[in-house]
């Protein structure tokens, strides 16, 4: 019989990142883990662990710690995955009284706003959108409901009493796979990640920028965060469209490298689908 | 007798936030706001209101929040504020147990996470450094303390049994002050925030770049945001140095606004001092 592969996320059993995992690597052995932190530490610490990450959401923006721990380990990104996020309200099955209050990790309630206040529901937020329906599970809870998904829901045997509640429909999160071993070939669909530092002169950042434009590479994403060692010294985290073996590409990196004052290359991969 | 200035912030008095309120404005009446979503209303209904509010943090990053609110309302930025943050250990006078359990924001938790770990303790999270103290003294904990400000354990008239607990000491946070009415004039030492959006082809924030990098002028902060909107389209957030009536920043944002798909002018205002 062939192992099936073991897949880390964070969170409980139900949450968005499983999903992630799934779509990914539909007969994945799902394992949850409590914290980012722990996330990173084992694959740092086993070269065969692999595991999915929030890195940005569509609405809410970048998973910050997530950002910070890529930098710190020295880890690949060796797949992409765009998951839709559909946020249900769910309650007890032998819910019977008016629902007043609303369990959910603080993102989901706050993607879920208008539509909770409308109802005038009080939110209470939780370290977890499936571990919101556990709590309204196991406290037996009659008069609250949590915001998680449809997986959430079945896996505690739940009931749905609404679907679809979060206030915009764009709601996508990205999700990077990550491994220490694993290095990925060019699919001529690819995405390349890096991270740099720079001198704080003017036009620093522009003269990185001028190697992308001179070559017409799209960047997709460019974000900021705090080196932590120089107050307002930043990080520059860049996605550019093509494969880190793609001979423009490798020569654009490589000037990158003498240009700046740190240089991390992130990884290629597959852009995920929608 | 002269009406005391009146100035909101976000959370409970002895917050960070209170702090910077009065380094600014050492005789204002400071007055606790619930939320950001609350104070940017005031701000709006108010013509006379100011608020001072946390932008980013020299360790965890920008507030994101407050950013998405910048985009949403019709504010100007008139002031920039630089609080170091010092966390203590604060318990209640007649603190005699073991303490197993600490109290505090995410963030200030995150921010002495070796701390915390080397003492063996189990962080609980709340909504306010704050209100951290509040907690611990109104439930009169024994086995417990907040990490919070000198200034929250004054208030509170609680006892600090340790200083500068967080991990890293160039901590140091970053507010704006904020209203409706107010217009700056040129200080010769200032600093100019804008927001953009751009067409999502290859080259384009190069090209906003280049507008800065032939005039010399010196950007000290860019920051990405969803727009919420399209998915995987951003803002660009970008502190530059200088006033917006300076005739080479005035014809830089001019070009700007003519090459960019969207454009907001926060406000020109005096650089914080450290």
């Amino acid at each position: 019989m062939k192992n099936k592969r073991k897949v880390i996320f964070q969170g409980e059993k139900g949450a968005y990142s499983e999903m992630a995992v799934l779509k990914f690597f539909p007969d994945a052995i799902t394992i949850p883990i409590r914290s980012f932190h722990e996330i990173f530490e084992s694959i740092i610490n086993d070269e065969n662990e692999i595991a999915v990450i929030p890195i940005e959401n569509s609405i809410e923006g970048s998973v910050n710690e997530n950002y910070d721990l890529l930098l710190q380990n020295d880890i690949n990104i060796v797949g992409e995955i765009f998951q839709r996020i559909n946020h249900c309200l769910i309650v007890n099955q032998k819910h019977d009284k008016k629902i007043l209050k609303v369990y959910s990790h603080p993102q989901a309630l706050a993607q879920c706003r208008e539509y909770i206040n409308k109802r005038e529901l009080e939110p209470i937020p939780t370290y977890d959108t499936a571990g919101a329906v556990k709590i309204i599970k196991e406290n037996n809870l009659t008069d609250a409901a949590a915001i998680a998904s449809k997986r959430a829901c079945e896996l505690y045997n739940m009931k749905i009493i609404d679907e679809g509640i979060e206030d915009r429909k764009n709601n996508f999160t990205r999700f990077f796979v990550i491994s220490r071993k694993i290095v990925t070939k060019s699919t001529g669909n690819d995405r390349t990640s890096i991270i740099f530092g720079l001198e704080h002169t003017p036009g620093s950042l522009f003269r990185i920028l001028n190697e992308f434009a001179m070559e017409s590479i799209n960047l997709t994403k460019i974000e900021s965060r705090p080196t932590k060692e120089t107050p307002w010294e930043y990080y520059f985290y860049v996605d550019l469209e093509g494969h880190q073996t793609d001979k423009k590409i490798k020569n654009t990196l490589e000037n990158i490298k003498n240009k700046a004052k740190f240089f991390k290359l992130l990884g290629s991969y597959k852009r995920g689908e929608f």
